[in-house]
């Protein structure tokens, strides 16, 4: 059986990997995330995926496994927060409205790169000021793009419905993953 | 601020009321969970919520939250299997389709007891009867409604895509939960 080498340093994404049953090895690289201005938003994080996984050499006993995740609300990208009043800037905009998770995933395998991507519908209630202002004083959502964790407080009390995959939104669509790595007969 | 005395055994809602923030104190006691064959399905997890929470005796310093799920497929309710053979069963009638969970949960607060229900979509994808079989030996779901958990392998494996709440598909509408909670002051 091939190896999973995973180049993620999000504990979301290890923690899923684990839960699918599949052992892995960390393969870490600062990797530059900039994206062209012209990509359209629902493929940015193919793009900044398939840069990750263009950036390690294939590997000959495994597959290297590289992920992105970008929150999109009207027509706009949602990275990661620079600080505490731009998280508090990013939740105030998803307040009371839907916004869109897109994950996408690279499968690196000999010198094939291979890129999927899955995408949920998230709905949020109407948020207040304190409570966006005790959420990132609390949870410092400084590495997660949109400044929310889904499996924390913030996704419990503030999402009033999910319409696709829930591990989308924590970072890695595992069903389709496991399908994926099925299908090219790794498990 | 009242306190919130949790009549349930399931670690999931324990977990869930802590995630939330929210301090609690176990209230146990073995309730006698049937229901008449005449009820609608849809009706079966409150009947059951509103029947454990007149088991207890009004708390004079806080509410008590009591909670049933109940899985519904072609109008059948699901509930826990009763061994290996049974949990089996139940996840070869879900493989391949969509089914609905029902969460109900009751607040007693002095004499009075309100209930409140979530429901929510799930699609499953096929399932071969050799991963099913693995599934109920590494994971005996049965304490669970339905013969799985969303939170684990069988969850993130099978599961295409939800439309509704995670958290009432793990066994309590968090945000719905809250939302109740803030309304009677309680929060």
């Amino acid at each position: 059986m091939l190896k999973i080498y995973l180049a993620s340093k999000s504990p979301r994404r290890q923690e899923l990997l684990t839960l699918m049953g599949l052992p892995y090895q960390l393969l870490l690289k600062d990797v530059d995330e900039t994206y062209p201005d012209y990509l359209n938003p629902f493929e940015v994080a193919s793009y900044i995926s398939e840069i990750k996984a263009k950036a390690f050499n294939p590997q000959p006993d495994g597959i290297i496994l590289t992920a992105d995740t970008v929150v999109i609300i009207e027509n706009e990208i949602l990275g990661k927060p620079k600080d505490a009043k731009h998280a508090f800037e990013m939740l105030k905009k998803l307040s009371g409205k839907m916004h869109l998770v897109t994950t996408a995933f690279s499968v690196v395998h000999k010198a094939q790169i291979k890129t999927y991507s899955d995408t949920t519908e998230v709905y949020f209630k109407h948020l207040s000021d304190v409570q966006i202002i005790n959420y990132v004083e609390n949870f410092k959502p400084f590495d997660k793009a949109g400044a929310y964790g889904i499996q924390e407080w913030m996704g419990l009390v503030a999402i009033q419905k999910i319409v696709g995959s829930y591990t989308n939104v924590m970072g890695l669509p595992t069903e389709k993953l496991y399908a994926v790595l099925q299908e090219m007969e790794i498990l």
